[in-house]
């Protein structure tokens, strides 16, 4: 007898070849009508997330892990509002990415498509659903959206809400997916699923991706954690310097591309840091420093080996002293996460050592790491950041959503 | 103390930062230098080759087998002739993807840059040595090669004349390596050390593959194998779907992108099946048919059901008879292997139509499937195919052994 994930997993994938045929046309208006669903149902929303709610409350979970649990009308209009900007959004399926005629009369192109099936592996955040619902069914990709069980009432619900919008618009079949069982089992059998599922983003913490990563045979693109580093060169402009570190450490300090440590030329260091200090006083910013450092500023712990690729996600930050863009350099690509880092200098050539020599996804000069984001780049959209190299690297936006394939015409040509 | 499998990996590390800093005039300059090497060496490495030889003779290794694994002075020859060509083919590496200037006046470029380390796990073939050697330098990754034992001291011999050439070039750390212990357990640990590679490429049978991604931790881009397909279309021109027919099998039936199964539909079955017998009859093809295909054209085997999703690599194809393209798609996306379909028709809409339905790396309209080849497609060169969809999809050129990272410069932008 099939079983549950082999079922799910082999309707994904049919339903991917139906999503294949729609037109752009089709998956926008539909998208639209995903949109207008969302606000139209929001009191069954409501009602079925205040019983996750319940269950949360009497489970005695954090008060941070319920406020991230929790919707309100704000929240729903702001889901609405994303599903109808991605349908505005260009379309990315069917782009011609290459071409190219061969000298025996062959037509060469290399087109975008879909990548198939994409399960998402995510924890108690009912928005999840609705955010990747639209990006997958743009990309004319089938979602598999498996949520924590905090939120089990709640993501069926909104899946509800979006499947009727879907099937109002015309779309016969279902072309995403909300795991309905819970247990770690079910997980364990999806990420064996290589036959039918294509890709798997897993959105969570460290040891959730750890887990999915050690457990998956099918291909996972992720990011760990954000350890982004920001290097004043020698030659920074102070001002821009201080600046650019407030706002990557305290404008919004619990996100991926938030500064952990600052690493400081040490011709500038006794210029800089205590201005630096003053700052981060002021915005309660607490400072784990090298001994180079405590020398130049009073009253910082000392930091341990560990905190050079601790990602603190709070008002905390590492601050090494360094001889140089070299030492900066080696000691990014030791400890950090591969994320994103930026250099403040004035050195053209410098800019140019640091951009080429760090391994990182994104690397900056004289701008905060906090511009690490598709909407920054102009992407229009962000389904995620990878920290890996293959595939995708950095902000993935609607084109990360997709593969290519290579597409060869001719008349009757044979291999000599 | 660290591990033979710590220390190579980390060494391998550190030289792809060393190898990231070389010139173009730089690589290009070594891997002439290992062309010419390979050829002044000659008589050492066929002289260790002997060695491999004599054990494989020895442990009763088969005839095939052996085949592969002798090296003489037309191979070398090759081999260095590959090296050369290399060092002629375009620069990827640096190359700008896009740029833009967004309206907070940060300028963001996606940038080609190298991968990494690359650990290539390859059976008895001396020669994958210098070829993927010399792809990984031009590409400025630095390859972990690890061979089968059979093929020990070929590899070896190999790599010390190559490295010797690198050393000659001016460039004095090792930009590659061959793993000189032998045993699974090696070969466990490196698909472990995710820190320091970052992609693994096997190379070889279905079994070696499967046990590859089976206990990987790092991403893999591989093909299992290689069930093609060709569609005879009711207005295929029979002339020509013929010559593609024979060409597709029969030119090299042993390699992937060989056609296993032909695809005849009904309404042109009685005509064009006989003369597709004759055909095949006198190439010595062997074919295996479904019970319509049988009732047009006697003495044929009746096909079982794995035969579907059988890579002969042989003089064999399975044939069916379908009632029309969908049946055809639907037949390749079940039984096929995601690597190269090609539809012979004159019909437009059913072209465009299989083409966007088939769920393959390459898909092909009136052309032979042994056209899926890198050389074939203008990219210079092959790593291999994908028949993955992340990353790379069929044909591996230099390209496909790169990533990218995100370059972002300013003036002293803030996240507002």
């Amino acid at each position: 007898m099939e079983g549950y994930v082999e079922k799910l997993t082999r309707q994904a994938r049919e339903s991917s070849y139906k999503l294949a045929r729609l037109t752009s046309a089709q998956k926008n208006k539909a998208l639209r009508f995903m949109a207008a669903a969302l606000l139209k149902n929001k009191d069954f929303i409501l009602k079925e997330n205040r019983k996750d709610l319940d269950l949360a409350r009497k489970n005695n979970l954090k008060k941070s892990f319920i406020e991230r649990l929790a919707l309100d009308e704000g929240r729903i209009k702001q889901m609405s509002v994303s599903l109808r900007e991605v349908a505005g959004l260009a379309e990315v399926v069917g782009k011609i990415i290459s071409s190219s005629l061969r000298p025996n009369g062959i037509r060469i192109q290399k087109v975008r498509v879909p990548i198939g099936v994409v399960l998402v592996i995510f924890e108690a955040r009912p928005n999840v659903v609705s955010d990747c619902a639209g990006l997958l069914f743009k990309t004319s990709n089938v979602g598999i959206l498996r949520g924590g069980s905090a939120s089990f009432y709640s993501n069926l619900a909104v899946q509800k809400v979006l499947n009727g919008a879907l099937n109002a618009a015309g779309i016969n079949f279902k072309a995403f997916f909300v795991v309905e069982k819970t247990g770690h089992k079910i997980v364990q059998e999806l990420l064996r699923a290589q036959e039918n599922i294509d890709l798997v983003i897993p959105r969570g913490g460290e040891a959730l991706i750890k887990k999915v990563v050690e457990i998956s045979h099918i291909p996972v693109i992720k990011h760990y954690k954000g350890v982004c580093h920001i290097f004043v060169d020698k030659t920074a402009d102070i001002k821009k310097a201080l600046k650019i570190a407030v706002n990557a450490k305290v404008q919004r300090p619990s996100v991926c591309n938030a500064v952990e440590t600052i690493l400081v030329h040490k011709d500038i260091a006794k210029k800089f840091l205590p201005l630096l200090k003053k700052e981060f006083d002021t915005c309660r910013v607490k400072i784990r420093a090298d001994a180079k450092t405590a020398a130049v500023i009073s009253g910082v712990k000392m930091a341990r080996e560990s905190d050079w690729s601790t990602e603190y996600l709070d008002l905390a930050v590492s601050i090494k002293t360094v001889k140089n863009a070299d030492e900066a350099i080696k000691h990014i690509n030791r400890y950090g996460s591969h994320h994103t880092e930026s250099i403040i200098t004035k050195n053209k050539k410098n800019a140019e050592h640091f951009l080429k020599e760090v391994d990182s996804a994104c690397c900056f000069v004289n701008i905060s790491t906090r511009f690490s984001d598709g909407y920054q780049f102009g992407l229009g959209a962000e389904i995620g950041i990878s920290t890996d190299k293959l595939h995708a690297r950095g902000p993935m936006g609607l084109e990360e959503l997709t593969t290519y394939k290579w597409i060869g015409t001719g008349n009757g040509q044979i291999r000599k």
